[in-house]
């Protein structure tokens, strides 16, 4: 469909996706959810064109591995949309509600954002936790998924449309673009009239892309350049544990630590404990003078290492002398992420928290906690590292605006 | 100052601005207020400059008084930044605080948004008043204001930094980008290294061009095509009033109305009363056949009448024959900005504020409401027309974002 066409249908559909009903909207939810696994055989056919054209690509094992779908990722992805149905709608709350001495009657009340762009590269389950999200909390959504999905996307999307108009909802709440060239991604980024926001979510590489070009109101998501500081008085244990847990649980993620602060006072201490741990664990320790001439298990930084989100087994070190230089450093070299202070001292974690400029920022904990699930909120959208909207863990709320509604009896101003 | 470097200050000074405690802040806002009327001689003298560079150029009067600075107006300025002082610090909030089954405890706690960009037009007052509620809300402040008044904003500026400086206070809470070519605001708008937000406050093209310019995130303001729906239901005074003040009132702002609706039912009835009523008010009342056919008051209106914000002793006229057609005029052609109903109908009412997609939505009271005064904010910055962060009239709150607190006694994800 031509690109203007698909956005304006997005835009004459929200109207009605807003006003769709909590029941019905779960109801579709759980219907798609259902036709998702009765269909997966369509999907996964579609699903085996994308990778064998990724395989002709030349594209990397890990990668084709993230692309593929198979009856147990799409089962995880169909549970997926029925967690969604069973979280409340955000639709619901009245935020706040006063009177003002003339008589007016002020409601702030919980309304959808509109029109919602999702622009995203190879995993094609982000299409039905996508929807899922923007359906719940009301908003019609445009997908602009990877070239390498496009076949997936479109099986995965054509299902979500059959779900809705079954049970008897707009079809146009789901829009998928089906060009993949790069022109058409600038397009819909200029496309204002129609869209109301639009979130990238995949590499930093894209996501600068979208901030750069967009004329459409931004949620940035992603980059983490994460920090763990170890303060004089950390607890060793928790330490090592915490280091261990934040760098190497899971590498490729926003939430993972790249950079390990230590306390001066520690390098000859605990340091080269948690050092040898992380080296046991393979990670390539980057560091300064200090923490090189603590451990033999580091090798030398360059200045570019502290500014690294390096989403791999590698890890820089800076020691400090205080807990204000941690704080400085990591807000001149993080990304606003996640960060987090390893102390058994009260005043070292409060300076700490009220220093650190992140999104997150933690006291004896990993910063892999950084996530709607973790958080209780039930869903992600993704994780917003700007200031304006949201920031943090994005679900279902964050997807929402507001507005005023105000019961008079006559007032006029004077 | 060259821009990059002046950016760069402001983003120097705004964890410091950030962790200024609520006393400091009010004493120097009050000390400020002082100096204001202290040195108002010399504001007034660089105003001269202003309003002689003005009359040379051929400014008309009634922008030249918007320009002009007396003892009175700067006395005004100087009672705006008291009652800022007087305001509860927004910073003090805990948003919400809850602990997850894994033990840890999670606060959202309010923070200032950084730094603050405001481009603005000839108003020299915004100078002060910008200043203000940014500084209390904990943010810095780069201010681009109009060519026109560069002398009056520079030395506004130079007193606000003399009273920052009198406190103990970095300078660099505020800042002034003194070059006024076109090309510097433009380069203005790239800073998204240093800058976190742009407000741009003025006229219609002033924002339209922000947003098509900037990097960084903007906060949309001001536009307002505001509509009155006069149901088939509305009490023929109230009516009357609330059309009356909303066009009439003040007619150069945002929240006047620009637009009536009428339900066909009415046409004959009540509608020739409340135009003869407008026309003596001067309106001029362009409206559709029906409207034509039904007060000796109207004249022709041609569909692009519908979209414009006149801002003027014009009107337009559109018969319904719904409230539901009344929405669907109003939600296509609004800058969802305010609209009311006149009605006594509670159905009509409510099916009025649940579809109305706009920021303020009102029964039976005046568009001009739409004032962060109005609503007991207490101050306003500007009236936000966009979904994302802030709608509608943008106080204190709104000048903030928020971040995550997290305790923990040495959790790792598993």
């Amino acid at each position: 469909m031509e690109l203007e066409t698909l956005c304006s249908a997005a835009k004459a559909a929200k109207y009605e996706v807003a006003a769709i009903d909590t029941d019905k909207k779960n109801a579709a939810l759980i219907r798609i959810a259902d036709l998702l696994v009765a269909e997966s055989e369509s999907i996964i056919i579609a699903n085996a064109r994308d990778i064998a054209a990724a395989t002709t690509k030349g594209m990397s094992i890990p990668l084709i591995d993230r692309l593929r779908l198979s009856e147990d990722r799409i089962k995880a992805m169909s549970e997926g949309l029925k967690q969604v149905a069973e979280l409340p709608d955000p639709l619901q709350d009245v935020l706040e509600e006063w009177e003002r001495p003339n008589g007016l009657r002020l409601k702030k009340v919980r309304v959808p954002l509109g029109v919602i762009g999702i622009i995203y590269e190879s995993r094609p389950n982000v299409t039905a936790d996508a929807f899922a999200l923007t359906f719940k909390s009301g908003n019609a959504v445009i997908l602009k998924g990877g070239s390498d999905a496009i076949y997936s996307n479109t099986a995965i999307t054509s299902v979500i449309k059959k779900g809705l108009k079954e049970e008897g909802i707009t079809e146009d709440a789901i829009s998928l673009i089906d060009s993949t060239d790069r022109e058409t991604t600038v397009r819909f980024m200029q496309m204002r009239d129609y869209v109301d926001v639009l979130i990238p979510r995949g590499s930093a590489g894209l996501i600068r892309s979208v901030v750069e070009n967009s004329k459409i109101p931004v949620i940035e998501t992603g980059a983490g350049n994460c920090h763990i500081y170890i303060d004089a008085s950390a607890d060793l244990s928790k330490a090592k544990s915490i280091a261990i847990n934040a760098k190497t649980q899971r590498l490729g993620v926003c939430n993972a630590a790249e950079s390990l602060l230590i306390h001066e006072s520690i390098a000859g201490t605990i340091f080269p404990e948690i050092a040898r741990a992380l080296h046991d664990k393979s990670v390539e320790l980057r560091g300064d003078e200090t923490a090189l001439a603590s451990s033999e298990f580091v090798v030398p930084a360059s200045e570019e290492d502290y500014g690294k989100e390096y989403l791999d087994l590698l890890m820089s070190v800076k020691t400090v002398k205080s807990v204000d230089e941690a704080i400085a450093h990591i807000n001149k070299y993080s990304t606003h992420h996640s960060e987090a202070i390893i102390t058994e001292d009260k005043e070292s974690a409060e300076k700490f928290l009220k220093g650190v400029d992140s999104a997150c920022v933690y006291v004896n904990a990993s910063t892999r906690f950084t996530d709607g699930f973790e958080f209780g909120f039930g869903a992600e959208i993704g994780i917003s590292t700007q200031m304006l909207h949201a920031r943090g863990p994005m679900g279902l709320k964050e997807l929402t605006s507001y507005k005023y509604q105000i019961y008079g009896n006559g007032q006029v101003r004077g």
